[in-house]
């Protein structure tokens, strides 16, 4: 068998939610909502697989949930994306495989933030290439130039950005992405954007997509979700967005992955993007006030809680907060104890790790969140 | 970017699908059914999308379809997998990606025949992986045991079989399947059988699984595809099953390719393998007229048409039916002047490939075969 995959774990988010399904514990661990999403978009669904074909739609999408992506991107973030620079996925991590795999070669440099997603590192070394890391730490997580210019090489290739940042919970300023976008186009990169949490911002700020910035319309390639924008992650429609000569070469990654996506998903998604805004206005509002929810709560239990800008998750310093053992040690104390699951952020690293924060996710009902608070600080 | 995507073409299914889609042809190619698929599959998947979760279920797969696919091949085909042998992934190419990539290392061969599903030689070269060729030809398509044997060496890691054969339309005998078992024990091998046409088969005749076979139980990745296995191409819900030690490292793969599968699907799946085995008979009867109404009408117009014992496919030798152009250009002749996609089987072959060859997708209504019929017939 390949070594690379052997020697792999479980990810770490299956992991837990393993655990809290075996335990009944309550799962603040891996990050999906426990609303049901737009109704539109589920009886659009049920009402497509009955009604429309279930055989195979075209290898890079519906065209009609192609020209649905383009125009919210257009309506969301004035981009001037066209439709036949869009291919659909089964979902963002199907998208971050491809992407890897169209764009790194054995031997390329790839340069990665950490903390990161799991699977970008076994994505990029399956692709032969090289992770290169930059290092960011809490409580800022700010992205530092020199770090940035230390790391590239004649061989650096593409970068990789998770925009909103899970697990930090942060956004990248106007300011750091034109620093971004001038390092990539000095470097000839092609630029990797993970921007799943576009969506889930907070406290009115707005998601900037890297692919808008001067030099970056030809050499990023933009990764959505549709799980994630709707908060139904088993969902499993992603899309890439890229200039169409980087879009030929995703294609045909994806054409041997999975070839193609469910089209009743696909026409459900369609239809969600178009009619759904005032839903995600709403998903916000009801997202920002579990954060706030949740902080005041483990504030309240004496946790030193780190601001979240986006995404579902906010984390705690376990140091901050007078708490001695190590994030995995917590997190296990937790679950065992508490009956909570949570995700230590050590997890998001392949090197020198963040030992000492720990992220809940928050996107659950008042019930759920005050009862995972009540349990969490009777352990603490 | 990646040579090995950047230089590749699209999927010969997918071309001849757009260009049938964009003329209006009739689309002989691709390999899907016309049909609605059974409804109570439909419904069940209606149903599940409002009725129940749409987060993420477990990585592997809901337990509920792991458990019900053992069934159906216990009931089937004898076999006694456990739930837990069972990796649920987003279709049959999905788990190809994830089984290749699992088993296959950098620098090892991988033995498969030819023709060949055309994503296997580039996901064996995305591993790092050396196809090795066994070369089939028509009208038998018989495997011989001296070039296998001519095939391995001491690298030797993997062989692929597609049993049934796409595009040969046959069926490895038992007497086949005994000598393919003892060449992978003898030679140490996994084995990953693409077995996604196992219920597609006639005149009576049924499909023997090679990992029911003596020491294979240990060493054999069986692929399946309920889109195949429904006639309902675009569910992409696929399985691969194997023993622990070898799950263990697919499962490993599949969460790096697509993580997990839209649970309504794999929730409509599960009904169908536990309900539905009198419309797969059905199903095989009435594929089998389509077959045979094609068959006939191909005949009829001169055509030498070769055996076809299952999948959803038949094919005409060109030369024996006194044409002279290749496949490549009589399938263009044919979409362009006679309005009918074909596949020429050409596309099946990575070397020296067999050029007189052209399949026809026969699971259509009546009225469609009867209609390509008078088309082709005019045109030759
Ligand atoms: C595919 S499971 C990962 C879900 C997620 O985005 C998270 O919990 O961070
Ligand atoms: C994923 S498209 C291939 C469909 C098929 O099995 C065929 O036409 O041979």
């Amino acid at each position: 068998m390949n070594p690379l995959y052997a020697q792999l774990g479980t990810t770490i988010f299956e992991a837990m939610s393993a655990r809290a399904r075996e335990t009944g514990a309550i799962n603040l661990g891996q990050g999906f909502a426990d609303g049901r999403g737009p109704e539109a978009v589920l009886e659009a669904a049920a009402r497509a697989v009955v009604d429309k074909s279930n055989q195979y739609p075209p290898m890079i999408g519906l065209p009609e949930l192609r020209g649905a992506v383009a125009d919210h991107y257009a309506r969301h973030q004035g981009l001037n994306l066209a439709a036949e620079e869009v291919v659909v996925t089964s979902g963002a991590t199907e998208a971050l495989a491809a992407a890897i795999f169209a764009c790194v070669s054995p031997g390329d440099e790839v340069i990665c933030f950490q903390p990161l997603y799991d699977a970008y590192v076994p994505l990029i070394r399956q692709a032969g290439g090289v992770p290169k890391f930059v290092r960011l730490s809490p409580p800022e997580w700010k992205i530092d130039k020199a770090a940035l210019e230390a790391a590239v090489s004649s061989k650096t290739r593409v970068l990789i950005l998770n925009n909103p940042l899970n697990p930090a919970a942060t956004m990248c300023s106007a300011d750091e992405l034109a620093m971004l976008a001038d390092f990539c186009v000095s470097h000839d990169l092609i630029t990797i954007c993970d921007e799943v949490w576009e969506h889930v911002t907070f406290d009115g700020a707005r998601h900037l997509p890297l692919i808008g910035f001067p030099g970056m319309r030809e050499r990023t390639v933009k990764i959505g979700s549709a799980g994630k924008i709707f908060a139904l992650t088993g969902f499993k429609v992603g899309w890439m967005c890229a200039a169409p000569a980087i879009a030929r070469v995703l294609s045909k990654a994806h054409q041997f992955l999975t070839f193609t996506t469910p089209p009743n998903l696909q026409w459900a998604v369609a239809e969600g993007l178009a009619t759904q805004d005032a839903w995600l206005q709403e998903a916000r509002h009801r997202f920002q006030a579990g954060r706030d929810r949740l902080r005041t709560g483990l504030e309240g239990a004496g946790f030193a809680v780190l601001p979240s800008a986006a995404t579902y998750f906010l984390s705690v310093d376990l140091t901050a907060s007078g708490i001695a053992l190590d994030d995995v040690s917590f997190a296990n104390k937790l679950i065992d104890e508490a009956g909570v699951a949570s995700i230590p952020v050590s997890a998001f690293y392949a090197e020198d790790a963040v030992t000492n924060v720990l992220r809940f996710c928050f996107v659950k009902d008042d019930a759920t969140l005050d009862a995972a608070i009540a349990r969490i600080a009777e352990a603490r």
